[in-house]
């Protein structure tokens, strides 16, 4: 959830200051038409880590735009005439009209996440809280309010440099306070909480936004972007026919041509001689794992997604090399036949799924609803910014029923993928792997980054994370995926 | 919820014999049309109380349709396949593709509605599931299946009327067993649970429609006949612009003339002087309720709604004389102000609610999404349809805040609104309470009669019941809104 947030996003102070005035005049006019033509709302949720800029970030918004037209509320500990309404009523009132924009700085989030990091709550309570949540915010997106929700990320070491960095500079070491490292050791179980909330609750009308909050320049303009992005693609739809409830605003591309896979060392070390020894290891431990008494009550479930030529049909070679074949099944995903089309878009899937002692290795596979579906345009950008949320769901369901689910993206580099379709061109057995569509996919490289880099931060989550293998060598690549999906079990098996 | 499958419909063999030949006829056209178009797909799920003719209606269904398009599945405890996968499984591998019809016999609300009645699990357990069940429909709406609800319901008395007439015939005896008396002793806990989950269930895309199953043809036909609606709207739908998510079935209207309101006993006795020492002993009753200390963590909120003419100003009027004055505000609600139509509809509710100690009357209310904003198309069907929903979310976050709701519908005879509005135009003091508009409305009387029986059928729930007022006789109808409320906050208070 939090990857793209974690890879140290930064903006030059010439590039902000090249940026901000056209920035702000776009702004300014995007909320003046906002206010002429009233056909809608803006709520702004403001949510996150202590310290990952929210106020600040508050603050320049209002700087930014004209302040007349922007209400900003901050709500602390309900006061007695609040807390004797229900317990929305405060932000209720807060909504804003057509026309106008409301910042909401703590809302009915905050609540909820504090009380389950502090263990007041159970999971499921805080599921009751979440499910009226989500049928709030889709009663506001259909009484036509743009909603935009950010959460303000940094990651455990950006927060710990943060309060040591205020504390040596005596000007700012009275902002620290014992609470704030007292949050500080709160870190991974408020993660865990945030991440849980943010999943069940990113919806295809209204997805969080996550703010890489490190750097103030880079977090200042992604907020400012991303804002007028959506205000933008909003005001035009309102011109048309709109279509009530697909108003998600658009997932903002990143500021700085930096994102989770081009920073990523795909080039790892690993010899032929080190491999064949690991392989034989890996496979030696996997196959005894698929054969283990625990494995009778759970089943597993692959699925390899990766770019063309990254090497998926040879990791998969290795994994069932080490299994009995009863067991396994490799499901090739390619497009979908008459029946599949005539079906909800996950029963090509549900229909393959194991039973327990079972393993299913899918090569491609639902995630083609967020990645050539999306990029190609086979489904509409409303049918694919929902699909995120189905999926997680689909997954929940896999892993609730005692499956292992393990999602690899074999990633490699655009130079590396070249050098891949030569070779195959030339050598005349493997001819057959190279056609004229990986030709035209490689032309989309960027679009197809885009969209797994979301795929990636919106499915990657507590229950059912993706690996990321770093796959310009191959024995490298092949090891990774092994000595994964035996951790995983060992993992599962509580070993 | 149950009240308009209370009143005991009825269809006579002769009336049935001549509907059934054009039914038959129309939904073998349908079921053509749907499978030619290959549009959408059609999931009718099969729910309810044992014995009100689930299993009878099916077979009808497949008799009257060509059964070749038709896939009917029952689903009993979970196979050993079955078990080792997502326990909504089965149901997926169930759905029909496009062009077909799947009647689901047992479905995914079969297991959590008994799990819940046997106490297995807890109500926020059961949350979770509803939670669940509503993100899965709610994907399914959005791929293109036509989600059709039933929920076939009987009356404890005539549940136990059918079991007892079963027993005293020698040759249908042997139907009943002791489970079938059990299962009676857990009816009213059944009914308890049903209703909490259909309320979160009931979907403005997906509702909820209760069939009365106390008669054979007339459920036969109820069925039958909004099953073809829910079709023909849909193909119309296919054909134009479809707007997805849209897709509710219409609500289909009393097929023997009978409803919930034309079925009360209006006039009901009542002489003044009786009035009179009821009136005195109830106002001094309520005056001591809203002074008495357990008012001091809780908060009245009364909303009236009925025809026009049908008294409410004259019972607010009993109410607020025992009332301090700086207790209480009466809001009366017309046409929204510019404000108020600038925000949510709720808006205009949500800022006039009260704290504890203080009552607020709505003279009209919320309820007018679902009533005039209906009829008269002030709104889209899309709209008043989630209305339901969120009006329940709604009070909901109002009881749980420790108000006390109470909500009258004031019922009069088309014959007594006349006589009123005659009496009102012949009085000089009057005149100016009956307008133009008063008699326009009195000429969509039947489309506001089956906006009302929808809007109890709907959102009268366990929580926040619908107090049903026999308003022909005035002193009657001040009086049993005096004792509801009375005796509602004698019960919030525990006494």
């Amino acid at each position: 959830m939090f990857e793209s947030a974690e890879i140290g996003h930064k903006t030059s102070k010439s590039d902000y200051d090249e940026a901000v005035p056209a920035l702000r005049a776009e702004l300014l006019d995007a909320q003046f038409e906002l206010l002429e033509r009233k056909g809608f709302s803006v709520v702004v949720l403001i949510n996150g880590i202590d310290g990952a800029g929210k106020g600040e970030t508050v603050n320049l918004l209002n700087e930014w735009m004209d302040p007349r037209h922007i209400e900003a509320w901050a709500f602390d500990a309900p006061t007695a005439e609040e807390s004797e309404r229900p317990h929305m009523w405060r932000f209720w009132r807060a909504l804003p009209p057509k026309g106008k924009i409301g910042v909401l700085f703590g809302n009915w989030y905050t609540t909820p996440i504090n009380e389950r990091v502090a263990k007041q709550i159970k999971e499921s309570e805080l599921d009751q809280h979440l499910d009226e949540v989500n049928r709030f915010e889709s009663m506001l997106v259909r009484e036509n309010v743009l909603l935009i929700k950010f959460w303000f990320h940094l990651s455990k070491k950006g927060q710990k440099k943060r309060l040591e960095s205020l504390e040596n500079d005596p000007k700012t070491r009275w902002r620290v306070t014992d609470a704030d490292w007292h949050f500080y050791t709160l870190y991974d179980r408020y993660r865990e909480v945030a991440e849980h909330a943010l999943r069940r609750t990113s919806t295809g009308e209204a997805p969080w936004l996550i703010v890489d909050g490190s750097d103030p320049r880079f977090r200042a303009l992604f907020v400012g972007r991303t804002l007028l992005g959506a205000l933008r693609k909003r005001l035009e739809l309102t011109g048309q026919n709109w279509v009530q409830r697909q108003t998600a605003p658009p997932l903002p591309p990143a500021l700085d041509q930096r994102n989770f896979l081009n920073t990523l060392e795909l080039d790892q070390p690993l010899g032929k001689s080190d491999y064949n020894e690991l392989l034989e290891a890996l496979q030696g431990r996997l196959a005894l794992l698929t054969r283990d008494p625990a494995f009778t009550t759970r089943s597993l479930i692959l699925v390899f997604e990766g770019s063309d030529a990254a090497g998926k049909g040879g990791a998969i070679r290795r994994m069932t090399a080490a299994m009995d074949v009863r067991r396994y099944r490799v499901i090739p995903i390619g497009a979908p036949t008459d029946e599949e089309l005539a079906k909800p878009y996950l029963w090509r899937f549900w229909r393959q799924l194991p039973r327990w002692g079972k393993v299913v290795i899918f090569d491609r596979s639902w995630y083609g609803r967020v990645l050539v579906e999306r990029v190609e345009g086979f489904c509409s950008e409303a049918d694919w910014m929902r699909a995120y949320a189905e999926i997680n769901d689909f997954e929940d369901e896999l892993v609730d029923a005692g499956a292992v689910v393990v999602k690899f993206w074999l990633a490699i580099s655009k130079d590396e993928q070249l050098a891949r379709f030569q070779a195959r061109e030339q050598e005349p057995h493997k001819r057959f792997k190279i056609t004229d569509e990986d030709w035209r996919n490689r032309e989309k490289w960027d679009d197809y980054e885009r969209a797994v880099c979301d795929m990636i931060d919106r499915t990657s989550t507590e229950i059912s994370p993706w690996t990321v293998v770093e796959a310009n060598n191959k024995y490298y690549s092949r090891i990774k995926v092994l000595r994964t999906v035996c951790e995983r079990l060992e993992a599962a098996f509580g070993r």
